[in-house]
């Protein structure tokens, strides 16, 4: 008889979760196999509370829109299962509601931490005898998931940040005669600086910006960077500065963090775009504009890569076919068969080499001096930008769809986890 | 004889003031009764420095790139000229240099302050007896120029903010459950709430973000503040936040500014939106975040409004017009004829009428409780964000024309403005 699928989202969201979502719906809707995809309300937490969003009710055109509608359609969480040991509890519940509702697969759609999850309940169904297939589906702007070429939703961030520095490099190169010299761009990053160096590719000379770039791999030093900045407007009349919010000094401290409470304990606002401000205002007296991405980046689907679009759906439909294939604690990976032109295919990872690995920047991807990206992380990154993929609009804004997202009736008690 | 051309942008850049460049450029070579466009290095700037770009040395296709191409191509400047009474060396020095690169027309393409440098200019050939015609081209993102129903430059971040807040708050209702509730996006917008209003686009039912605008026409009340913001959050389960930069307490104290140095005189470090969010974790604990657009929100060619590109073109092209018609100290404006369907055309007003008069938004954009926009706002707003007109692209980044910028040989002594 054909089992139904468990598919979730987890973790922070991006621009083209939700295509990865429309390649599994898609691709399960196409299989006899295959019943129905039950999607977690709220990720995980929609499994632990029996909130599970009955996919069969929405309409072929509403699943189609997910591939241009950012976000998470069905919601997402923040949470990290514990071994069974230390909660059994929870697992048990998870069994509970997988057999109650016929369910036979397992998606878990996320980043480093929720691969963990998709491991841990991988190995419940073999010890507990319960008949699962898990399939870790990748997922996170922060591009650190061992084993593949990259990891869906980079490429979208990339692509704003390496379009968002040319742009408001060319703003500031107008205005640095008479009034501002220096533009700070703050971006995500907090442990690994793939998306900083993403606003190198927007360096197209010598003199382009961005000028420098702040990795939370390469410690931070005050005078190095000053020295730089100063440097840059004497020879160039302006500097632009693309930073990740993990850049950091050498012991570790977060330069948004430092100086975080004054004598009285009060909190000051955080934020390395202003930070680094400051210690160029008190330095040098330039006139300085900065500013922080954020949400923006990661949700930016209006300028999403077309090629990241297509790598998600991608995902999504290899987790699908892997599942039907009997494969069970992998996850689908991409890899580069080459760079220029650039070529591309889906090939599996075992889950539990990709649990709780982080891929930082290879030192060979950042210039000698710390403040840039070689051209080696270039012919990297280059590819993963390529191609727009843009939304429909309708009176000048993305129509970006929103589902019925409708719970298939409760069976069992309440339950929520701790 | 074909008199020249001066064209000169002033202030802050925008992502469709070269389109205007683009219009005077390709209408000023198609008449024969005007010679050369030349451009001023870096604005007025360059009229008194005797820095003129030759626009002559472009090819059509670089100036036709200039229409899909951000920020200022011959560089802005930030000065604002005094009286002749005040200051009569600089005035003398601009007859100079016109007299010399045989100058007939002056457009000065900018905001506010730049239509006061037009309308002085304007003065000072009638004064002097040399024949200027001088034409003051509108441009600004703040939308605070009288007589014309909208200011080229405006569209595209009204876009942008539309775009960018429909596109994070889905990203935040995504999260809400188990981590972030709260998102701030600041924007542009010192004096006039016209920018944050664009924001409230986005929102396209009851529940939808953006939630709550705070504009600098309203006094920020910090506890009608958190009440709003906690309501929204028990009632939809997240809120997000427009805010303007100019936002301000009764007194007139910017929120960015409140508490700017503490008892050392330690300067904090500025920007509404993590002043708001400062406010709303100290109140209600909820998980924030935020995000400051700064530059990339008015320099985002890659979103522009198709209707504010066509429109920054068509008040560069009536500039042109209006000089060869032998108007003077006239700006074009736009004129909507309705709004739904859209239909506008250009007219013209007076410079004297139009410098230093900072239109606000009407009490009755803003509801009642001042957290957002009314229908009167919308209708106005909605059709200056429509369509698309997206640049080329190459290897994944925007095709952006840089100019040669090619100078004239100077004809004159040296000369610096005071």
């Amino acid at each position: 008889m054909a089992k139904n699928v468990f598919y979730a989202q987890s973790g922070g969201v991006t621009a083209v979760i939700n295509a990865t979502a429309c390649g599994v719906i898609e691709t399960a809707r196409k299989s006899r196999k295959i019943g129905k995809v039950l999607a977690g309300r709220n990720g995980i937490l929609g499994a632990f509370r029996e909130e599970l969003v009955d996919t069969s009710q929405e309409s072929p055109s509403a699943i189609a829109a997910l591939r241009h509608t950012p976000s998470g359609a069905f919601g997402s969480c923040r949470y990290k299962l514990k071994s069974i040991e230390e909660n059994e509890a929870e697992y048990m519940r998870l069994l509970d509601v997988f057999r109650a509702h016929d369910i036979g697969y397992f998606f878990y759609n996320g980043g480093g931490d929720s691969q963990d999850t998709a491991h841990k309940v991988s190995q419940l169904s073999t010890d507990l005898g319960y008949p699962l297939t898990c399939i870790g589906i990748p997922k996170t702007v922060d591009n650190d998931l061992p084993l593949t070429d990259t990891c869906p939703g980079f490429g979208s961030v990339a692509k704003y940040v390496a379009v968002s520095t040319m742009e408001a490099g060319l703003d500031v190169a107008s205005m640095a005669e008479s009034s501002t010299k220096i533009f700070v761009l703050e971006v995500m990053g907090r442990h690994a600086g793939w998306i900083a160096a993403a606003g190198g590719l927007a360096r197209d000379s010598a003199n382009a910006p961005p000028h420098v770039i702040l990795f939370p791999e390469i410690a931070f030093d005050k005078a190095m960077f000053l020295a730089k900045v100063k440097a840059t407007v004497d020879r160039v009349g302006y500097c632009v500065v693309v930073a990740s919010e993990g850049a950091q000094y050498a012991d570790g401290t977060f330069l948004a963090d430092a100086g975080a409470s004054d004598a009285f304990g009060h909190t000051q606002l955080g934020g390395v775009a202003p930070a680094l401000v400051e210690i160029i205002k008190g330095a040098h007296g330039y006139k300085c504009h900065w500013s922080v991405a954020d949400y923006l980046q990661r949700a930016a689907r209006h300028i999403a890569s077309a090629t990241d679009v297509a790598q998600a759906y991608a995902v999504g439909e290899a987790a699908v076919r892997f599942a039907l294939e009997g494969r069970n604690a992998v996850m689908p990976v991409i890899r580069r068969r080459s760079s220029s032109p650039y070529r591309w295919d889906i090939d599996e990872a075992p889950l539990n080499k990709v649990a709780n690995v982080e891929k930082k920047m290879p030192r060979s991807f950042i210039t000698r001096d710390g403040f840039g990206i070689t051209s080696k992380a270039k012919e990297y990154l280059a590819p993963l930008i390529m191609g727009e993929d843009y939304p429909p609009y309708r009176d000048g804004l993305p129509k970006y769809v929103r589902l019925k997202n409708q719970l298939v009736r409760k069976k069992l008690p309440p339950f929520e986890p701790s």
